[in-house]
């Protein structure tokens, strides 16, 4: 298979330079072009970057010398790129415009940003849980009059620590009908410079603006169906979300509180459930898929974000401390990688998905 | 009226350190003992915490020259002072034998220590909520044979951040069905020296141990009945506890999704209970009692530990973030400081209120 | 003696709302006037202010109700206070022409801005060590034609933390030739935001821009003299500084190496000319002189920050650890409260001192 | 070349996981032997250490099957491997006594310990500073009657971060007369459990003890010479050492000012002198050797532990900073991994180094 050749615009804010920093060596992806506003157009990628690079590792030999474009410019991405990973940062109907633009011009979108998250023919992609979303790209170019182009998008960071876990007990069998989870959110979730360390020192923060709303809602129209070549939410699960700011710079953690429908499991039959998950990536073989998809810690103490954000190259969910409930009926703490799989590596995941079958 | 003379045993670890720091110029205590370890006695106070000495403020100059004595020599400490606090560490069935046995001999004992919170005629004390639960003493007096001496002790620090602002919602007549906390708590919290800074740079840990059950249980002591001279425990609410240890030094966090049961306030009701509150510390104008009781704020993003915590001297509750929940009812945030009135300064307000009552 | 009525001019930033805080109840001045940019101009304080309020404190009640008036109407202010602090962030050519107008309507400034700071006729004040150097202001005013405004600033923040430790010595007839100091600075030192919480968590940043020169030049300007109406720098002591930003929120420690000229004391003799030292603020018992202005710790691991940042309610200076230096002569650790003794407490104890000398 | 089959002693501390987790896939060395204290022996090496394992990656699938032995049991090490790397924690003549006893068992022993640092015909080494020192072994063994055994330590960490920097340019013909430096160091520089968190949170404590001693003393005996079969330590450089703990996980951070000799080399030679070092390791091309030994950045905020300490998988020195200093020559930052390079890497490395000798 050749590789695909793709672009990245917005590729100097932290989540650009996060697909910088996860596509090099991709077997799959080769980085041919990088976009940026204007004013970074036409310096090198170092030269554009500057003192903003925040990533521990150095820049990626492989676009050191790439020129940076403008990312309004969909002509000249047409010429470099055959897809694009969306980091750009615009009020959303601006970034909803633009990215129609590429997907109008053969080049479809892959996007981190959240505008196109409630479009009702856009996926919101969570590669182990709902692959199958992706058939509605057909409807979408048939809606829009495009032909290779398309917009998929990935769900928030918050979410993504908890809902794989939720869903795979649901695609065990067991109904789940409410959840209350509190997230103890890292500081990367939040882009450079994000809070300041005087208001992280010795502190906590617990508001996290429109995170909740996020938290809550999203899981909806990814568990939801296609009818008539849009998405319908599902009904349920019902979700209240507190969502927290903590002193750690990567790993959102999620403490989760779920009841069942009729049909309880037992905690040996949850591990059972999540042990045995697996999602379209897994069976797929994607590149960058987690294996397993979900970790369960036994220690008592875990998972944690410094020691467990990192499992599966930080594209896994860690899921520990799973008890009974004395409210609800059971009770556990997962955790994932806020800036690898609830951010770039989740958008990488997805093209990975859509590649795969044949969408890209 | 005179200051009451009082002990401090246990008084070289770091709850004893708090307690000594508070206590100075009490307007109604005066510490003229401290006791120890027998390793301890016969040193000079300073001489005996040595290095171990952690509070930010210095040595109160009225402990500098007191001498250590044995905590387990009862009758030196009944010739130097009328009461103790206890913050003695030693296995439960130890400290039970020895807060007994000043009791036994006319000192009556105030513990921030675990080992009497189960005991059934032994009153755990969060003075706004449970005031009345003094009226044990007698029985306990009886029970015992004991004739000026008692036992008190206070709850676990986890629930004072939230079990106030519940409880005064209760008081204001909406029964509390059930609820579901998630506490982000700080590292004095586990004492000194507590959790490693490598464990906790950086990272969080989701389990604090014997935590969550404290949590859910001694709340329904706290809201229970006497009958019979002993402690009937409440029914309810049903209470869910995720305890968490976050890179904070002082102030517990929680965040609460509540039920209630038929009769349900709005928020601007709730938000009136809460800043209406008065309890016993409060008509009967104790030294540490914090006005208003509980603090409601207005902002989005409060309360927050290092901001909050020093509310009322650390006694007051900070309570915000009040909005419906999606699942519950609603839900909020609540903090307190865990070693002023979590531990030390909550066993004080509690001396005080059993002085005003005349059991001291 | 009557309060002075002062003005806080750029009341809303961070350096604005700690003159605020320290104000509160002082016993000389009391604001009566407080100003920022147009924008805010015309509100309530609170209201100008909003969310960017990053006190731990709450905004005193004496302010309250104060409208914000515009900083760069002059006219205002004279009819408000007597006296204006600044705290203004401009260009610095902007700044300089904004406190001279103040003073040329006959309003003193006591400023935190650096833009005077090398102005040849302004003093820049840390009151123990130069107090003299006010009787420039004769002089600024004769140079000007101002009748009785005048301009006054304070230095960094970094160089509070050692040089009045050094002057002491120097006061105490030993010369110092030179020193190498290394500096772990508190993120509050960069105002708000001020660094990202990303780069602080487990990090260290050696690098705060400007900070090494200004920590190296300004002491000699401080040392100099007057001749003929304008400073003349000192020779010496010859200094350099390593400046680092390290987790901490208020509170810089410095590492000091020291080399003295021919006469050399004994660790005995410096501890004694640290502890036996007295500035002007302390001859003339300023409000908010610290007492005693040094402190020496003899426990082996003082300074800290959390620990020592509080003494003589923040305006004190604390020093520890001194022992030989196998390079040098000796060496110490010295730290001080940024944001109080560094910033706007220093200069409210440099007008306490132009006060006191009839200057105010 | 066969795997050289290797036992760890004092495995189950923080020391002993690192050699664990550095070991894993080693292409020369083999863990085929683990021991610690009686109370461990006898269990799997999991249960052994239970919940102490505070790696952020899993117990290497190499040693979860290895049965614990009794590192006093020399016997039992015999059998199953042909070295042993030490980081046993005794008093100082136990740690010797063991050491040796290993050594006269034909165990060869490379330990992280500072019990035989100043033995006059034990090596110290830092294998790009001084490899030739591995010269003593044959005098060692001679000395003691010790066939194929011998014992070989490492330095303290602290050092590690600055003095391979200033051996490079030593090593390029510039004398160093004198040097003042002041570390940042991480919190797992005392092992676990280490600082208390409440110690570490929005603090600074500017002393390690015996650490400054370490720092000044030990560079002279790895710079000395080997004379009639024991080593002559250097009469310089004069260094002064302030060791700071900063609340950092990995990664020691020095800050340095140097005065040369006579000759005296630009800021250009000095770069240049760092970029073209090569020590042994890179000459021999050892396993672990980093490539370059010494980075130097350019950019003008580096290095910072979190940032850097993973460069050469934690094995190199890197520097940044350099500028002129108004009291010395010049001044740098530097920053090493302190528990790779520092401590188990740093001794895999020598281990490497003494195999490619022919020691081992």
């Amino acid at each position: 298979m050749n590789k695909l050749s793709v672009g990245v615009i917005g590729a100097t804010g932290m989540v650009g330079q996060n697909y910088l920093r996860l596509l090099e060596n991709h077997p799959w992806f080769e980085v041919t072009y990088v976009a940026a506003s204007p004013r970074s157009a036409g310096k090198t990628y170092p030269r554009a970057v500057g003192g903003r690079w925040v990533m521990d590792q150095a820049i990626p030999a492989s676009v050191a010398d790439l020129v940076v474009g403008d990312a309004g410019d969909v002509e000249a991405a047409r010429t470099e790129c055959e897809m694009v990973f969306s980091a750009v940062s615009l009020d959303k109907p601006a970034v909803r415009e633009l990215e129609n633009t590429y997907a109008a011009n053969d080049i479809p979108v892959v996007s981190n940003n959240s505008a196109h998250r409630w479009t009702t023919d856009v996926p919101m992609l969570i590669p182990e849980v709902n692959a199958h979303h992706a058939e509605i790209i057909p409807f979408q170019r048939q809606h829009r009059g495009w032909a290779k182009g398309f917009v998929a998008v990935k769900p928030n960071c918050s979410l993504q620590s908890y809902l794989p876990a939720v869903y795979a007990l649901m695609a065990a069998g067991y109904e789940v009908e409410s959840l209350i989870v509190t997230t103890l959110q890292a500081v990367s979730g939040a882009g450079y410079p994000g809070p300041a360390s005087i208001d992280m020192i010795d502190n906590v923060i617990p508001l996290i603006g429109g995170e909740e709303e996020k938290t809550e809602q999203e899981p909806l129209k990814i568990l939801g169906t296609i009818e008539d070549g849009a998405f319908v939410s599902a009904d349920g699960p019902a979700i209240s979300a507190h969502c927290n700011r903590v002193p750690v710079t990567d790993g959102h953690t999620a403490c989760v509180s779920l009841q069942f429908g009729a049909k309880k499991p037992s905690l040996e039959e949850i591990i059972a459930s999540w042990r045995g998950f697996e999602g379209q990536p897994q069976k797929l073989d994607l590149p960058s898929a987690p294996k397993p998809a979900i970790v369960y810690r036994e220690e008592q103490d875990r998972p944690q974000p410094r020691k467990d954000r990192d499992a599966g190259n930080g594209q896994a969910i860690v899921v520990g401390r799973l008890r009974e409930c004395p409210v609800f009926d059971v009770r556990f703490v997962a955790l994932s990688h806020n800036t690898v799989r609830g951010a770039a590596g989740g958008a990488i995941l997805s093209a990975e998905l859509l590649r795969a079958k044949g969408y890209l």
